[in-house]
């Protein structure tokens, strides 16, 4: 039982789906997958854009957001309050990238006012860069606000979505962001292996003044097969399927019970520690509905709640990443999930609470994540 | 029925695994299957060098096995005789790579003794990249004997080896081949997602000296976590599950046994083309293992060839690329094929350029494919 934040448990029909035999990729038969999954993406992000699909994970897809419209020496403002913050600074330096930093602590939000004044200080700033949801410490920066500031000075938006899109509302037109990368083992409720990045006109005006060297990740040529429902390589046709199939779950559920569900399981999943005294990490105003980081006690030991829910339950917790390591557990609640998935992970997780030692009254975490998703 | 080159059949057995619920990539399940493909994968291009996996189609597999090893304004020699050979020199090019071309025409083998030439003029060469078995043509390329030159020369060995590895013998240690790159659609008898790098220790020094930026394909830092069983970034699970059935279904077969079954059915397919007087695009000698481009005739239309065998017969041949669109066909016969497949392709070709007007003893075209089939 996958409760991490990602790969995401993947339903049968999605399974069998992509167990189908595979097709050539320059027939009409994928083409019109090809139409369908474009149509699907672009209500998925709630765009006119495009959306373009690479064979990548989803660190690819930010590489391919980053390279395509920007050139060596660019200064861009880079926003790092976690795990994924930190490896786009890494990134783009590596590019040559002139990167200035808003930084925040690990649990806290990035704070939009930051940008609004780095961004006043410096009409060159290329492109911000910000994490929507910061799965290392399930933190939900404040992307709105930050993408207002960030259109008013003229910059390119990029936003890493990864594990936003598809568990809380991105609307990409509305909020005027540039360029919105993801992963399919996510949101999506398919495996991993499919990068898509939301290109904004505007970032296509920018791509033609870029210079960074790029091939595989050239979204222009993307974007010109993807006009005749192609793909300048082999697609992962079967991932396609998925995809598909994937994407046809989403729309019959409807974006609005999405955002409810992933909203419900969140809030579900955090008044359940709260019953069983474990601590959260971030604040309920930041909370991401994607995962939630949770602190360990001085009874219970956030590895110990790891180890004991694999060997005891079967269950897979993600632990923190760099200096979090051993003092948080993360639950993802994303994707495929739903009501039940979250009674289950809360009674497991209490069960090893209270044989460590953890003092609550036995049944308040399930209780109170029973309370909230009986509405 | 597909008789492409790439994608190939995939066996229901992979499919079947790839169909199996998702798993987190942090555990030591994943770690047990990362441990077992990258045996196979090392016994499958005979060698002890490291053989690393991305999220990408061959062509990132390739672009991995570029930019990690050269640096912008390197000197490099590139093999162009086909679409694939044209597309690593545009690909170097893109990259900031000084490159001189040894050419061919299409349809013919790059000449050994240029590459020699070149090499003898210039010690500043830092690589040679040469596509072993040409798709766009159904050339197979004299690796074995441009290697030894580069050997000798001390640049680096690359090759393509999207449509020979799994297809041909491709002795990676042997051959002293130093990065050797290749896709999952072709002779791994799996669906497109999965790129292949082999590396070797002299690339290995190459690379701490090469400033081309990268980071999603930045090859040491999969190699890194390869050695802890583990991937930099989440890899595409389901896929792994594929390969591993896959490669343990190659292992059962046996190297020799592919190899000997590949030239099987190339062989017939060739026998049955003369017989039917389709004229065969490459010579006997550089055929190819993986796919047989054939001419058209005054009768036969190759286009009309590769239109009937989908509307009457539900089967794929690919089309001649660039300058050869119209005037050639080509079909695959690599991966997960058999002696029936061919019999039944070869009939199919044989009734359609029978209609089309094509004078042949009716029935020549699947006695002369059986002949080599059944010894």
């Amino acid at each position: 039982m996958l409760m991490i934040p990602g790969p995401t448990p993947v339903p049968e029909r999605v399974l069998l789906a992509m167990a189908k035999h595979t097709i050539g990729h320059r027939t009409a038969d994928f083409s019109a997958i090809a139409r369908d999954v474009t149509e699907g993406l672009q209500w998925l992000h709630q765009t006119q854009n495009d959306v373009l699909v690479v064979a990548a994970s989803g660190t690819g897809a930010m590489e391919a957001g980053m390279i395509n419209f920007l050139s060596g020496g660019d200064r861009i403002l880079a926003g790092n309050n976690g795990k994924f913050g930190d490896r786009w600074v890494e990134m783009a330096r590596a590019f040559g990238l002139e990167v200035e930093e808003v930084t925040a602590e690990w649990g806290k939000p990035l704070d939009p006012a930051e940008f609004k004044a780095k961004l006043d200080a410096d009409p060159s700033i290329k492109a911000v860069i910000v994490t929507h949801s910061e799965t290392s410490t399930g933190v939900t920066n404040d992307l709105e606000t930050i993408a207002g500031y960030v259109k008013a000075h003229g910059a390119l938006m990029i936003v890493d979505a990864v594990t936003s899109i598809g568990a809380t509302n991105v609307p990409v037109d509305d909020w005027g962001l540039d360029v919105v990368a993801s992963g399919s083992q996510k949101g999506y409720m398919m495996p991993p292996g499919l990068g898509f990045i939301a290109v904004s006109e505007k970032a296509w005006q920018a791509y033609d003044q870029a210079t960074l060297p790029k091939f595989y990740f050239d979204l222009g040529v993307y974007r010109k097969n993807a006009k005749k429902d192609l793909t300048p390589f082999t697609p992962p046709v079967n991932l396609y399927f998925a995809l598909q199939a994937a994407l046809g779950m989403m729309r019959q559920e409807g974006l609005e019970s999405i955002f409810a569900r992933h909203l419900r399981l969140r809030n579900a999943t955090r008044a359940a520690m709260v019953a069983i005294g474990l601590p959260l990490f971030a604040a309920d105003e930041v909370a991401s509905t994607a995962a939630t980081a949770v602190l360990g006690t001085d009874s219970v030991d956030a590895a110990q709640v790891i180890k004991q829910c694999q060997s005891r339950f079967d269950m897979s917790l993600a632990g923190g990443q760099d200096h979090l390591k051993g003092k948080i557990f993360r639950m993802g609640h994303l994707g495929f999930m739903g009501d039940r998935d979250i009674l289950t992970a809360t009674a497991a997780i209490e069960a090893i609470a209270r044989q460590l030692g953890q003092d609550f009254a036995p049944g308040a975490g399930v209780a109170a994540a029973a309370q909230i998703l009986m509405g």
